[in-house]
């Protein structure tokens, strides 16, 4: 066989292959956490934002929903304040808060400053809107960390509406309490509440990592793919802990809630979204309710 | 006739007189221009939050573009920046802007979650989204002032989106040009741009005077009504200057493309936009096309 | 304070009050039982005619049933037949029968025509008009009163194209049996009965007097509000009778049979439905279903 | 051939040219011109009121538009006034136009009674609903006949809603002039303005002659089929004369401004309506715009 | 009586009986299995489809089941092949069935071909399209006849959509089982279970025979009408027998599934479709579930 | 690179390409010529058909016409009849025509069930259902070739009912006349006739040749895109003659009527229709209209 017939083959399959999975997700909501070293690479940015963009023009409705991890911090000491963590959890007095909002409307409006770049209508809103975001303060073990947010309600009337109207939804982690006091809200747990709200088909993080790895020292132990049931398992083992440890537990309470599949991939990587949805084997750990195999879908 | 009756007899007027004008705006888009010391002065601001989300509640569909002004020089200086000013407008570097568009989508979800207080569905937006505001550098007298933009284009299909599904948008005057730089846009321009591309009913501005005064030094002057044709010649004879001269221009562009009314009302009165929507006499000067009185509408 | 912004703050404080209501009751229906002296009066006739056309300028779906009284006795007179009443109720022999039908429809056309002089769209039906009333003949302690009718079926489908394709409905009372022989309805039973089958939102009464009073001498003992146990009990306790008795059973019964609330007021006070439906403190008595207080509505 | 089978093909002949019909006239408009003897017998209205409500019921849309004639009269005479005619128009003053429309709208609606016998959803209008006929003062030869109208406008929404909705209208003509006095209106000239205001597919006057005659002494010389010039040629020729002469105009305006066909039928032959409707040969006269023959259909 | 009077008297009856049937079928499906004499004498043929084009102008739904018997013989000894037959089925091997196939096709945008003269939009499809007819292998007391179905699976969709669009489905009876193998299907049975699956009004098989008759020698004993219970007595007494066999058993079959009436008529009468549908007293015979007078419809 | 990553990158390249032609096609009907070598070898019709499956799954809109070539002529023999070419063209006589039918209709339900086994909801349809093809007998040089037929019109509801309806439709190359006489039509003729009503967005013949080839003896000449004047100028030099003259006239006549690009592919290549849509360098040769590059798509 030549070269080129083998090239033809190859391509053949892929293409066959990517068509099965447009097929599949045609019209299906898939929620996006973008967060972490892919938000900051400017190049990584521009691969994520086209990744998004395409899904959306082959059929796709693609929610986006980002932290600002970082730039807050800048900001905060920009003008001079201290910055303060309790448990991975930053300390967030009123001024903190006030910083912290307004760093993360200045991201969201960036990310549709450059989805529009891309063709796409987006729509940069923050849980304030239509009240889609309702919270209360956090308790964590009896610490007052300030105006740090627990998701109590979604409203999703408005996500509903701009996605009918054609428009992809960036959404800011901040919501409300019953007062209308302003929280700042865990970007992994919005995410995680807007796609068990609206039933996602997906719920995708792009992080810093490879995905679960079995011995986090090896990264050729990468789990493809865990069942719930597998994932609480490596909980009770303590294989998976750490900053590993919430979001593990953030997509089992997505999967038991109504959202079919959830991924945790390497932001880093050049189109994962698209490695990630339109090839069978993937990339990253693929957390599913049932021993159904990823690789039939 | 008793006090009693007295008191039925003018009760029943207002009705009738109220009511005539809930029929005659069902439906109708209404952009009201939020701005200067009725945005600073707590109380002020909620008698227009209340006015505006009672007015979506009778049927109309309220669109709030609002400014920034001091407190962008605020934060300006909070961050140890100068502040310069070029024949009133800001000179805007990037810096300048950055902090620009955080101050006023701040302000922007500060009016959202009031709006949401009063049980009014808001979505605060901004020229971005959408790409609801397209825009280029201004030109003035060959100066250059940085990131002042001009809006060369409306696109208006969120803002029609919104209003459909029953959402009150809440709009901040940032726009981008098509290399999708940012701008900071005046906010008279912004309310002018938007009204005119909905062919809205009424464009309100809440400011700081009275309305129109033939003889400045004297508020019994006040012109309640006044034609463009009028409202030209007072521009000619120079009765009609200052800082007064751009919204009568903005007045004027408005009537002239397809607004049926525009209002200055002074926005330190109590629920100012009531009295003016739904009372004959009105406060503040009305402009419109032709003589048709505005007491017989 | 001056006169002047006296005058404003009581005008903004009805306009708040009565916008409130404009939003309360878009789109529901309201049964006026129109008759009685405000029926005689031509200037009465007006002021009702035009509250009802205000009504539905501003989104509410009032619909008109109204009775005949007095004219019939004059027709009957004038072709020289006795008048002939047993315990209230006319005695009613075929040709009565024939020239109350033809007063009621005179009466019925002629409100339509004075609604339409005020710009709305009105259809005057009986009955008859898409078997809207079905009735059967009245017994009267074993007393034969001729054709007197008692509803036993409402057809509402006639009333529900006229309302949605922007008619106002007046309706004569007048009811065919299945035999499809005509029958004279009493207009508050007419009333009662279109508003239960519609699930109407009101049931106002215009009538001559002003309302439930403690002390039917003394009109300073006037009763806002009655729950429908506390008017049971007024009719137990004897305070309710002679006339009033009937109308106060229709009330409760519409009231067990899912119209919100019912209202008797003074139809021969100007605008006494705008001053009712607008206003806090209403006019005459409002019968509703449980201690909800009217003012909280 | 046997009788049996000879009978057979007969009826299978009058189905196949029935159901053509049927077909034909799917959703078209008919308004039927209902008056004279046709009227007055019982066992005549019997025989219309039934095949008005076949033609409904196979989907055609009737309309029937009626007079009062004799029943005017006999209640003029009733409560003891004179009754005079000028070229054989009622001189109409205010009372006998009171007793007109009272008359009017008592057969309105027994003719609303008789269909709803036959299950069809009827409602009895007049020209005062929904503003339906609009009418001025009746000028003839400069004599005062009072409240005699002539129709300036018809305002066909109200017919067009109740069709829509399944209902059949029933009109009396009486109408109404900008300051909403009432007039009295020839029927024939209501149903031909009603035709063409709904561009009705036929209008069909049920008279108490056979046709046009060409001898009117000769019954044998009916005209089946007559073209719009051929009518004028008869008119010119001084064939139509005296009371067939108004008829004979009205279908010459109404075939001249969108009517497709006009029938002239006598009404006291039992099922008329069926008969010139659902055969070829048709009964009476029926006057069409070209030579396209009727037997083509 | 004259004779012309005798007769439009009965024109006039014959009117009224066939739009009572009109307005009783309008929208409704009604099944025709064509099939026997009716399909091979040409002028019978044109009868049918004339019958079937005037049905649909009139608003029903018909759909044409079709056979293609005698064709199929003649192709097969075309070719030079053995027709073999067991108990009345034709033994189907793999080139039959392929014969088979290629006639019933044939016979099939033959009858559209004829539809389409007649001004009717049919479109021909077999059980192969969208799935319509799934069927398996028949087991005949353990005799192997080849490529003889039975239908497992009616997948309705193509037929609603066409009927939808306004389009006349002409089904030739072949089906697929799930290996996707090709099966001759009997044309009564595929005739009865699309009547069942679309719960279709009427199911009208046209035969050879006069309709069942008690006395199968005489045929003045033809049954006008069956009720399910009788029919099931008559097999049982062995009265029906033969090739009425499983004809009736389909009858019932149907009628137990859904289907209003069966009629089995005499599709070499002319017209019969007619005179089965639009008469009181019909032709054949017809089998429906309960004494429900057919008389009374 | 490691060849992994490489793999990656190619991987991801592929993707990108063939996502943008997912997006682009969205809708879009594409009419694919279906017949030749590819149309008998077994395994080259599954790759066809799972084209097309895959086309359709992803959001396409294909329509198969096809052909019937070698087995029309086998028929033929089978029958013992002789078969006879006139200028490539088959002498068509009556019985031939009615062979060539049977045999277009076996065809025709063959790819249908094929297309249902891959999950397809295919309707096979010919040119006489819903009338979608008229003809005319085809005039060539004054020879008589009998039921050879040109297509005069094209009725394509047919079409968009089922293509609205999600299914797909298989069209058989037969028309009829206006007096219903059936006629076989070129299968390349009826593709593009199909596609030019319907404003196809792509016509592609799926053929047993490489494309247009510069010499026809050397397959590297091969040329990927034609503009319309060039493939003019290469039938004026007569490099394109032969059997591809017809064929390449086809191309230039659609796109001149409104199909953007027509393709012409070697269909004995698997997937082709695949590696022609969904890669940038495509396969055979692209004729559009001008020089906007086929790689810009």
């Amino acid at each position: 066989m030549t070269k080129e017939m083998d090239n033809i083959l190859q391509r053949t399959e892929i293409l066959i292959e990517a068509l099965q999975y447009v097929k599949r997700f045609n019209n299906k909501i898939i929620v996006v956490k973008y967060g972490g070293s892919a938000m900051i690479d400017e190049k990584m940015e521009k691969s994520v934002i086209q990744d998004v963009a395409l899904l959306k023009s082959v059929g796709f409705k693609p929610i986006i929903v980002h932290g600002g991890g970082k730039e807050i911090s800048n900001w905060v000491e920009k003008i001079g304040k201290k910055i303060e963590f309790v448990e991975g959890l930053r300390v967030t007095d009123k001024e903190t808060m006030e910083i912290a909002e307004m760093v993360l409307n200045k991201v969201n409006k960036g990310l549709v400053q450059k989805l529009e770049e891309f063709g796409v209508n987006a729509v940069g809103i923050s849980g304030k809107d239509g009240s889609l975001l309702k919270a209360e303060r956090k308790c964590l073990n009896g610490l007052d960390l300030g105006y740090v947010g627990e998701i109590t309600q979604v409203n999703p009337q408005l996500l509903y509406g701009l996605l009918e109207k054609g428009f992809l939804p960036v959404v800011a982690p901040i919501g409300t309490d019953d007062e209308f006091e302003s929280y700042n809200i865990n970007g992994d747990d919005a995410a995680c509440a807007v796609a068990k709200a609206l039933n996602a088909e997906k719920l995708t993080f792009l992080t810093d990592i490879e995905g679960v790895l079995k011995d986090p020292a090896d990264k050729s132990t990468l789990i493809s793919e865990l069942m719930v049931e597998e994932a609480k398992k490596l909980i009770e083992d303590g294989i998976v802990n750490g900053g590993m440890l919430p979001k593990i537990n953030s997509c089992i309470d997505a999967i038991e809630n109504g959202v079919s599949r959830v991924h945790i991939i390497d932001g880093t990587i050049a189109h994962c979204l698209l490695l990630e949805i339109f090839t069978n084997k993937g990339i990253g750990t693929a957390i599913l309710a049932s021993s159904e195999s990823r690789f039939d879908v």
